[in-house]
């Protein structure tokens, strides 16, 4: 009998039947009026979701895709560019810059520590000749389950006087944590369509300041699918210069509706509950988070694996006899860790079905937990803040 | 009432029913065994639509990505190679390679003539040095409605002795026209969803022989994202090196045994008779083709518009009265042909269909044409192939 899945993996995330039903829409001319006025409530739509006035562009590809974007946009061979590093993802992005010749103060931390604004006040402090063309980091790295104070970062970047960009990758967390592109002086932000938005993949959508407008006339290197001018021009006839993957802008229409519909403050503050009741509950069965304390991300939690407990044998029993697929531990943290992704569609029931499935899946490997153990603390986190 | 659709445009196609309904299916983990299982599948059906035993690599991304792959992938800035230019397609390919700061000697020919076997092998005749790395041009050129004879052109290229590589853009051909990656000598095979598989756009695809490999070897264009070496080591894992557009993947699959179903050579067949159909109509009806005779694409059918009669009135006529979306010229072609796309998901009664709509069309704009010419020829043309 088919039932309910649970697709609890830090992205991809579970697609509402509101928007699976326009996916098997049939396709519409990508150079006619539908869809100019499709591309343009979009635009206005995500307008409101990353807080700003700056240009949206898009991009047919995956966010890995958007991040190399602003490399081969904004840059020159020799530049130099602070990046986080702090998880796989984040590393990324220097892997990416160095790759086209960017070179990469990278702030190395150990996975799973966020980085500080006054961590980064002091790398621009040092470069007093001001050669620090960007700081690069992301408000959510999906590798650990930490995030990042970028109100605070933003802040101490404008205070600094340095004219560096800021740059933040808001993959796995813009349409679930509070984002302020604009009021937090975020240069360039870059999503993609299957987190937050709660689309399939294959969309990645960027936000450019007019700092940055300025620093891509200066960049050398060479694009041509990624070329942030060509898109603008292109996007200012409503239309792209590509072919669009035109499904997934049926989606986010709706994807835009719903998340207007619920108010983007409140969907912050729904992310923000179902992460308190998913931590409250793993810390009531004893398990231990692997995030710094006071920055876990409220998209997705990484917990330790118990002592005992090998991660293959319980993702399995998970998967197999409850329907619930998590993420497991990525390069050096495999088999260590769990990561449960909450984000996109993700509600009180979700949370409730899904930490009782890992309860009865650690309980059933042997690990000792009082059956009932994750449900009572999940109630008790939603009657706190519910009643 | 709702009523039928007819997308024809030179793709994104009509997407059959069967495929529409695998886009909606709720998503599933790409680092998992479902989705190994999906991509293997995916893979080996391409292989028999390439015919080739050549690696196939998959991007997230448009076609025009899929083009800059190769160059990115292949070349380093200061090589040569021939670009095939004689429309908006096969032009962009130069640009990108130039882009690069690949050297790029052009055959330039009219919009809508054909690039001949001869003029490819007059180019490498002169090429004493053997410096050309690659010859590039498109299978199907859907500017003008053009088709090139790639099998020719891969024997005089064997025959000569030169080493240049083989790239032929299948974008709008594979799975529509004959194509025989290996034994006609294809190096490099780059194809999108959203024309001969049926399916939105978003993804390509492209098949790379072991020579074309040796290539990639010696490339030092800088690149991250289309790195095929990168992909493909990936692949060996059945997995994507990013997030990779998993409805795609679903839909791709479903495609794949469509065409397994119908047998790829009758799919070709298929194309090749909906498109005499609707030559013949078009003749019938005094109009006049835009390619060069003997070259015309069984894919895309362009038509001069007759005199008298505006482009946008009719294509407005076309849509808002019978649901039919043809496609118009392309810059400089722009109001003096039309482009009636015939790939994919067609058969004999939409090509009735649409035709007819473009003699009612033309009709009422008060173009001469007697009523039911067009419905004659296409009868007249299947019962000629069919009884």
């Amino acid at each position: 009998m088919e039932r309910r899945k649970y697709l609890q993996i830090p992205g991809p995330t579970n697609v509402p039947n509101r928007i699976l039903t326009t996916l098997s829409k049939p396709l519409i001319n990508h150079r006619g009026p539908e869809f100019e006025e499709l591309l343009t409530n979009c635009v206005n739509g995500l307008k409101k979701v990353f807080r700003t006035n700056n240009d949206i562009l898009m991009f047919p590809s995956s966010g890995s895709g958007g991040l190399e974007s602003a490399i081969v946009n904004l840059f020159s061979p020799g530049d130099t560019i602070v990046v986080a590093c702090h998880g796989l993802f984040s590393e990324r992005l220097a892997l990416i810059a160095e790759r086209y010749g960017v070179n990469t103060i990278k702030i190395q931390k150990e996975w799973g520590k966020a980085i500080k604004a006054e961590e980064i006040e002091e790398v621009l402090k040092q470069d007093v000749d001001k050669n620090i063309k960007a700081v690069c980091l992301p408000q959510n790295e999906t590798t650990s389950g930490i995030s990042n104070d970028i109100e605070s970062i933003g802040k101490i970047m404008k205070e600094s006087g340095h004219p560096a960009l800021l740059i933040v990758d808001v993959v796995s967390s813009l349409a679930c944590l509070p984002f302020e592109t604009d009021t937090w002086g975020v240069d360039v932000a870059i999503t993609a369509s299957q987190k937050g938005f709660m689309l399939p993949p294959g969309l990645s959508m960027i936000s450019i300041s007019e700092r940055a407008w300025k620093l891509t006339e200066e960049s050398k290197l060479p694009k041509w699918y990624w070329d942030y001018k060509a898109v603008r021009k292109k996007m200012e006839e409503q239309q792209l210069p590509y072919t669009p993957p035109t499904t997934l802008l049926f989606g986010l229409k709706e994807s835009l509706d719903i998340l207007e519909e619920e108010g983007i403050e409140n969907v912050w503050n729904r992310h923000a509950l179902m992460a308190q009741a998913t931590r409250n509950a793993a810390k009531a069965m004893g398990l231990f988070l692997f995030a710094e304390p006071g920055y876990e991300s409220d998209t997705v939690t990484a917990i330790y694996m118990p002592e005992g407990v090998v991660f293959k044998e319980f993702s399995n029993i998970l998967k197999s006899k409850y329907g619930v697929v998590v993420g497991g531990g990525l390069q050096r943290l495999q088999g260590k860790i769990l990561r449960i992704g909450h984000m996109g569609s993700i509600h009180e029931l979700d949370v409730y079905a899904v930490m009782g499935a890992i309860e009865m899946s650690l309980f059933e490997l042997g690990y000792k937990v009082e059956l009932g153990t994750a449900s009572k603390a999940v109630s008790e986190t939603f009657f706190k803040y519910l009643i």
